[in-house]
């Protein structure tokens, strides 16, 4: 898109879900490396940093006495608990980017998606696929780090979150990373033309 | 899109309309190239062949008489006139293609356009603008062969559909040919995506 085509009017967020072992986060680095304009939601977590992920990058790793005054004092858009860490969306941080124009992206499980959903209009949800539940096994078990229970454990709660997959705007069958990038970014761009988006911009130009 | 995500499920149809000196000829010339799944649905009409316009490929040319033997019979799935030369889309072969799996492009201004939106549900509907009238004045008048009256009549003609954007799902600027090839491409590849299109799909893969 053209910079007359991705101004800086209000921007929207992008709500990204996808069972683990989905290949997500892959496909979230090679989008937003092509448009400036949008942005990486950088959650608070109280989960410890994995190996190579950085503070304020990959997340904002927090105490849990922290979260909880946070919870407690309004702070998150959405949050849940998750392996018994916890997870949440900046409110005011979010707000902040919007107003400046910026499109934000959203790694989040189904159920804060739903959050957002009921109290964030606007929003786009996608809902990133397997391409089967064979390959799903499969990629689960290659993660090298997790034990088989633990893939047992991630592969039956992944079959829990794929039903969430019909209240979601969009599904991507990430068979091919090139593929599924450019489903993702063709979504992002299809959204930027969406009629409600420009109205205002169009009345200014023409009419 | 892969095969996976473009298969042989029952097709849809995307709608693009534009004032003319919009560009969209050239655009839609160019997205139909990309994708082996779209065709371009081929109207008919009374008016005469232009300089190298093909017969069944730019449109079927058929008589007057002809014409209104098939409004009569029903076959058209919506008609206008246009300068005193009737065009219309042929309702049999579109439900064909649309169940052969194939997309179907069609180039029809908003007078018909709003006739299919009310009579055949799932389809898409995509309004191109020009960067600005002045741009499009600049764009009619370059077109050589058009009298300064028939400019004139094409400008007063676009500033009355420009209004009609307000009942489309996209709206693209056109600005520069690419940005404009690039974002119906999207569009595309987006509608490919929505959940709705998928849902049976996926019932069938995971469910």
């Amino acid at each position: 898109m053209s910079s007359e085509q991705i101004g800086k009017t209000h921007g929207f967020y992008i709500v990204v879900s996808a069972p683990s072992g989905t290949g997500k986060t892959s496909i979230l680095r090679e989008v937003i490396k092509k448009y400036p304009n949008m942005l990486f939601s950088v959650s608070y977590t109280t989960r410890p940093p994995r190996p190579g992920e950085k503070e304020g990058k990959d997340y904002c790793f927090i105490s849990e006495e922290d979260f909880r005054e946070r919870i407690f004092r309004g702070e998150f858009a959405e949050w849940v608990e998750n392996y018994g860490y916890l997870y949440g969306t900046h409110a005011l941080t979010m707000k902040k980017y919007l107003e400046e124009g910026y499109d934000l992206i959203l790694d989040i499980e189904p159920r804060g998606a739903k959050k957002l959903k009921e109290y964030y209009s606007g929003g786009v949800f996608v809902f990133i696929l397997p391409p089967s539940l064979g390959e799903l096994k499969k990629r689960l078990s290659r993660r090298g780090f997790e034990s088989e229970r633990m893939v047992d454990k991630r592969m039956y709660k992944a079959l829990d979150e794929l039903g969430e997959f019909v209240w979601y705007d969009y599904i991507i069958l990430n068979d091919k990373l090139d593929t599924a990038v450019n489903a993702l970014s063709s979504i992002y761009v299809a959204e930027k033309c969406k009629r409600e988006r420009l109205e205002n911009k169009i009345r200014d130009l023409f009419l």
